[in-house]
């Protein structure tokens, strides 16, 4: 079988190793299908993730898989079925976990503190598997992971239809909220400054603001007919975007705070006091996120297939990371593992 | 009849008056018993509002009154009945509003933006009241206001008993907050600086940490036995209180932002992501608020009187706040107005 090492300094290599071991009793020994790139991976790549992704390691957590074999306990999955793979290892409850053990104090993250997804064969927890309907292919089920993500934001923002969004940010994951956003009755505007980015969301359906040409609070002033945002996502990471965000919602709007900025940022707190704001932080999934995921993809009502960049195999792992670095329009890159 | 009005520059001007007009079809003519002197007060005072106060004006908002006189559509209210006064003129609804008419686009604070308390007699708009009940005295009551504030903070982090609670600040505001979330049923500790408030608290029964001699982050885990606290209130307007409140709190806690911060402040929006924290913006009350102080002040579960400083009569409204500067340490000051 083939795995793509992560070696650190920007580089893999893709070795012939030996097929994993067989799965212990409540694991699952899966055939990999398709291994989707996330920005994790990237800042992984980048080094940024270096004190915490212990090298050389095999990285990758958006996966879709065909059961190759299962363990002896196992009884909620079997031989042949195929999965898409929730990578989180619950740890050891801790007191301050409050009972969510999907963002627990001993939570592992399955693809960047233990193996990941881009190898032939991968052995994961059977609790970590949702099979997938005959309806949704392989491909398709390796966007499961990043929907997830956006359909736990979503979900943490209580839509429950006609209510007003905006998305600060048209990356994958921000064009995923407002797909999800809209499955969910809300009418979205999505703010992004990639011209590339820009296209693709308004043939998507979406309407689209670029700040540094048009005054965002009058754009969601006017699509809002002055009631301004219900629910601001700010998936940008950008200041600019922590700067607008208050101004863009009505009194006791909401944000949903997507994006990871590693350090402190200056925010208004006044506004949050005068308008009594509510803000929202939002991490990962949990399983009825992972479900929800399934049957947006499955019921074809959004083409989230247009969300796909390119699909590369295995051994071209390098040159998609390089050329993700160069194309700064992109939007989701496949790895496919196994036919 | 006498009215105290601010001139700007710190001063203050006690002067004779006729007696105001008659009240309007809606309005109320009050005595006016006591008035608190607010946070807010004390920045008019200082000339940091002075771009929103027309000076001169009569400040005070914080009033326990008989009423002398109803106007000829009013039928809530009777003349002789004891009321306390819900300083908000409801403006013109906005979209953005979004219904919540107690912090509308085009609301008016009364004794900011329209002439206060600190006077002999008062009109106001028949809606702002709430009757208090017999046993209640209006020296008690002219803390239903400030109570009110904290009620209002309470109720939006939805305590419902049982939690753990860490207040940031233990001035007037923290305190009435301290006091509030334990008759909610929460197990609270107050964070703060000043030796005397550290004292009063801990006569009040509550557990204290001086973050300067103390680890707070040690010192909450100890509290909650590891579970960290559920809900933080920022009441200190202070950089180190939000540098510390993401790590006092557990996995889906809640920061209730009280203090007014009037600049951006840095923000660890890393620990909202990781722990999906929430922050909720807080300001003035509702109506169910002034009847829950109403409530716990008539139902002397907490000796709230024990936070009232000093009684001043109304003509020595400019020694009061020279008094209230000098001593960082001081709780409530109330003026007397008529007796």
């Amino acid at each position: 079988m083939k795995a793509a090492f992560y070696n650190g300094n920007k580089k893999f290599e893709v070795q012939q190793v030996t097929v994993a071991n067989k799965p212990g009793p409540t694991e699952v020994l899966l055939k990999v299908a398709y291994c989707g790139v996330c920005g994790t991976d990237i800042h992984i790549y980048h080094g940024n993730m270096d004190q915490r992704v212990q090298v050389p390691q095999i990285i990758g957590h958006e996966v879709s898989a065909t059961v190759a074999e299962v363990g002896d306990q196992v009884t909620n999955i079997a031989q042949g079925e195929k999965v898409v793979v929730r990578p989180l290892q619950v740890g050891a409850p801790h007191p301050s976990d409050s009972g969510y053990t999907h963002i627990g104090k001993n939570l592992k993250f399955i693809g960047i503190d233990t193996p990941g997804g881009m190898q032939s064969y991968w052995i994961v927890p059977a609790y970590t598997l949702h099979k997938i309907p005959t309806n949704l292919s392989l491909q398709d089920a390796a966007l499961v992971e990043p929907l997830a993500v956006a359909c736990h934001d979503v979900r943490l923002a209580g839509l429950s239809g006609g209510e007003h969004v905006v998305v600060l940010g048209g990356g994958p994951i921000g064009m995923l909220v407002a797909m999800a956003a809209r499955q969910a009755g809300a009418r979205v505007i999505i703010s992004e400054l990639n011209d590339k980015r820009i296209e693709l969301a308004r043939s998507l359906g979406f309407q689209v603001c670029n700040p540094l040409q048009q005054d965002l609070v009058k754009e969601v002033n006017a699509f809002t007919a002055n009631a301004l945002a219900d629910v601001v996502f700010e998936v940008s990471g950008a200041q600019a975007a922590l700067d607008a965000m208050p101004h863009l919602l009505r009194v006791r709007g909401k944000i949903v705070m997507v994006a990871i900025h590693p350090q402190a940022k200056p925010i208004n707190l006044f506004q949050f006091f005068w308008k009594e704001l509510q803000m929202i932080g939002a991490r990962v999934y949990e399983p009825e996120d992972f479900n929800k995921a399934i049957d947006l993809l499955s019921n074809q009502q959004e083409p989230f297939a247009k969300l796909v960049t390119e699909v590369a195999p295995l051994e071209n792992v390098q040159q998609l990371f390089e050329n993700i670095d160069q194309h700064p329009e992109g939007m989701k890159y496949l790895l496919k593992i196994n036919d």
